[in-house]
């Protein structure tokens, strides 16, 4: 009982604000951490709003000024989950006082931003972490050992994919999401598929992008229209540094489909395959099989695959969504008080922003451009 | 802040106790229970493995005297997830208390003994629980209501199966789930074959039971060997009350399989399919569906499909196989403090031993037996 | 050129009579058998039918006369695809007159029909073949072959199913599949799974059956009502001789199912999952894959997989249902030109026939039975 | 029997020079065609080995002077399954001596080649059919269908794939296949890709692509060594006729693939996914279905999805690769003899080519091309 104690501000209160605090909750319960959490004071822009949050989440303090809480010397760390644009002021801020920053993807509207961010953060020594859940599946930590202890020998082709239907419908209104600054689907989903890429196979070196807008107006809220100018599908051709060749596609206009991040990985001596749709599973194809006996094999997440098992004592039984955010809270407290690395620091942030501007202004431009 | 405190005691630290730990964590975090959890006392079998438990788990007492903890007038409610023949005592001086009690399944390793344990319980006016967490998966609550809203016109036919592999290694030892007393496969997984049977067509009337011992023997652990008398695999042909009829598998020598819980269910208008290991999606059939259009649909888990959305806000983000336990200990909150009926009371558990039985003792008589 | 000619009399000029002529084009085309085909002369009701169906098919010869044609000397082999009554009449004449005879299952409405054909044919010394067409699948050969070289280890346990929706719809007329005598569910698809269970595991020894009618009356098709008294589900409990226990359903009124033709089977070292719906693939799970990697290994059809590379040269190209027939025919020109055995002969269809009646017999007397 | 009679000469006897001879036994049975089939002539490279195939495919003559039969007064198509580089001479002189000529894909080495083979034709007036068996496929039929009708709204987004693993062996030698005159995975494979996506969705109007060689050098058969200038993965971004966006992907080194020519269509009420791996299927999202309710649906091939029902009576029968060519025969032999037109002539080949050397070339110069 003698753990140090993490003592946690939040910023924000909707979807990722609550997907943090389940996160907190069940990683103390799931994993060891080495600190104890307290969930100290939550911001939200009403009194009101920040104390019912406090009320349903389970924080001692509630506060409407932001400022107030990552200047009080008692947090140790600020998790932000506002809206992208107040990322960098908030984090900025909180810098300042020295606290560790976990923030929620995209880092910043612009690659700029999240630089200065990052730079920030390193000249201070906290410890920063950006949200990239997907990337906390035991699933895909195993897709990442077998490319790298050469079970699929080596790595020639890539297809990712993050598809949903979250904007198909054009008489949804327009949002922050398709504001020009850091709005699109390739920027708010196309980074996930981005980041797959580059947590399987390494950097991404050059990028050929095709970012269309199919969608051109949407209503502004008000009965009028606003012209939409982000992309509503974003494509890249990709080079990586280790060789290989391929592509991703970020598009929520998808119909139908609700959680497609994708991935197929083809080496010289086997393949991969994985959905996020069925996200406790990973399809392996192997050369090393027997002739006639050759196939992608359907690999259920099982307590061999860690951290699985701190969750499920056997296979089969499957992780949640939620889950994921657990393992992305563990490896951040662990960070923070356990000596290891941050697994997904401002600056790995910074780089998937780097890689979103690229492909952006490739497009523009009509021409590959190196990253 | 001023929700009545539901102060708990747990009788047992393994893997069902854990999960009911992370149960009651989930759980406060995603639905506004009626009450505050308090997790007040871990009692197992010694005072260091009890103090490691509180340790880990949270709790603020521990203990190896279970009596005493029962008999603590500051504990509401009593979790027991201690091995299965001790069910019964823990759980009837739990009763005597006047405790609620929240027992994993099964219930008891004979049917007498759960009917004296549900016949005490309902004297006594408390309220219990049977830890069916299958059954608390929204898709399944999702498949019940199609079922009752006639989506399926009346049902005539039924497949289940419970088929793991964890006994499958002849080499692995004698453990009390090979206990005469309770054990085999039909007892500890072919019961959730039949739960799930009845949860979604209604009472089962009559079996015809097979069950069979395919590993005769196994190593006592002491390097010698025991004769095994349960069965590996169990099967009934089954008639339900609706009319339907249909059959159920529980097996746990099936090589390969982890969480083959599935079902398939056939009506005049359509049809269900659903499979565990998939346990986020539900296949639906519809005869109203156009010609040369039908077809089975997978049907992604949603918010529209409660209580899925107080987990994800979106469709496709899934929820694990712990989250199945919060929506669990969620039911039974909201029946000891929000006056909601218990989702799975002893009476409940008492009919699936009641079933498990008359198939056992069918399969032995061979001839079909009423329920 | 100098291969010897056979010369095919067929009866019948239904689905499974284009069935067979299909066969037989395309065996010619895809097998080096050793005969040559010639389609000699097609027997049906009326001479206006027959013309039509030699016309269709390319036979020289029509007529509505199946007794003449049958005494024919020009005829080397009968091929009767009439309906499931008339089948011992022609079958008896055919071999009387010293024909070969190919006969579509069931062979005949009982049992004891199906040994008076079979003693009559092997006396006679004529080959003789029943239609199992799903046998003749290269991927069920190759489960075969894993079987009966041990990859699976030993035998322990059987799921087979044969479902279909064709007898769903309750308002659909009495035909002659309702006969009580050959008729029913189980007769009529059961008998697939029946036989594919003993093609993969041998012979059955004892079974306990459970024959349903779910829809009592059925119109006569004169505005009038008939009853029922055929199964439209029948089930069975299964024992085999090699120690294996197992379990069968033939179900018609499986509502939304085309052709679910499926079987599991679980061994100590392996099991194997198929389904018809996606017949060019098989599922198999190793434990000799290393920790870690084991699943269900999806195998496509590929050349490897004999006699799948005379249709396709390739892996993943797929062969159909009437390929299927193709491979059946060739066996059955083989056997009679080339020295091979049938591979289903009248004893086969008769071992098949005498399940059937024996499932409906244990259901009726509601007690097991040996075979 | 008063059917015209078509006279069928072939030039070459390997994979698909076989499968053209299946197709026609095969589509003379399972169609009534508008003309009886005779299979003349078959050429091939030396007497001995034309000899042969006439023997095992059946043709009356046979002959090692493809000139002499392409003149002969006897014949009346002449099918050319030759390599790719023969194509032109042979086509040309077969329009010369007034012939229909049925060409397998890729029609030409270069697109200039194919449109002096279409012009000439056209100025001849015989018809001509390039062999694009995928778009034979009942289930492709249905997908333009629904997307035609507007079951699936305003098309958006399309992806579209062929990849297969057969030059993914490193060790594989230099073949034709890997001219730089028409070789490469894009040409041969990624022209499936392409002809599927107009099939669906109409013209392609501009394209940017991306295509790597990844397997520099391979073994030249004699010991050396040989450089491949070809790409082994063709990738393209597209902008279709109707506003549609896009991309496909042509990859012989897929490693574990052996037949993934698959699609994704979406649009703004619906959505269809379709796997040539299991090409009996198509996958059908509709916004129309209840909320609740929806998802993508498997919609299995039927006699309603003509002309499915040519081959099999019954849903979920399926047919095999070999149905594709006979499918793709008969509506040449309709378009010669019944009236109907080409359903993929050379003009369509043509623009296949075109569209292919348009990716190369814009992958070569790293910018946009129109069409």
């Amino acid at each position: 009982m003698d753990k140090p104690v993490l003592r946690v501000g939040l910023i924000g209160s909707g979807f990722m604000g609550k997907a943090h605090v389940f996160g907190y909750a069940t990683a103390e319960k799931v994993f060891d951490l080495p600190a104890r959490i307290e969930l100290h004071t939550v911001a939200d822009i009403t009194d009101d709003a920040a104390a019912r949050a406090a009320h349903a989440f389970g924080f001692a303090n509630a506060t409407s000024d932001w400022r107030a809480m990552v200047a009080n010397p008692e947090i140790d760390v600020v998790n932000i989950t506002s809206p992208n644009a107040l990322h960098k002021e908030m984090a900025l801020a909180a810098i300042a006082a020295g606290k560790h920053v976990y923030c929620e993807k995209p880092l910043a509207p612009t690659a700029a931003d999240a630089l200065e961010m990052t730079e920030a953060a390193e000249r201070a020594g906290v410890k920063t972490q950006v949200g990239f859940n997907y990337l906390c599946n035991p699933m895909l930590k195993l897709a990442r050992e077998m490319i790298e202890a050469g079970e699929l020998g080596e790595i020639r082709g890539y297809r990712g994919l993050h598809a949903e239907d979250y904007m198909a419908d054009a008489s949804g209104c327009y949002t922050f999401r398709h504001d020009p600054a850091g709005g699109g689907a390739l920027a708010d989903i196309g980074s996930h598929a981005l980041a797959t890429a580059e947590f399987l196979l390494g950097p991404i070196s050059r990028v050929m992008g095709d970012c269309v807008t199919m969608i051109p107006q949407r209503p502004d809220g008000y009965g009028g229209k606003r012209d939409v100018e982000v992309d509503d599908v974003g494509r890249a051709f990709l080079r990586f540094a280790n060789g290989a060749t391929g592509s991703i596609e970020g598009n929520w206009i998808a119909t139908g489909r609700k959680m497609q991040h994708d991935f197929e990985v083809y080496g010289t001596k086997g393949a991969l395959c994985f959905s996020q749709e069925r996200f406790n599973e990973l399809h392996f194809f192997s050369t090393a099989d027997a002739p006639g006996r050759q196939g992608f094999r359907r690999i259920e997440a099982a307590p061999t695959h860690a951290p699985y098992g701190n969750f499920c004592v056997a296979a089969g039984h499957q992780i949640g969504f939620n889950d994921l955010k657990a393992v992305e809270v563990a490896g951040y407290v662990n960070a923070i008080h356990g000596g290891a690395d941050e697994p997904f620091n401002f600056r790995k942030g910074l780089g998937i922003q780097t890689l979103v501007e690229r492909i952006q202004q490739s497009s523009r431009e009509e021409r590959w451009l190196d990253v």
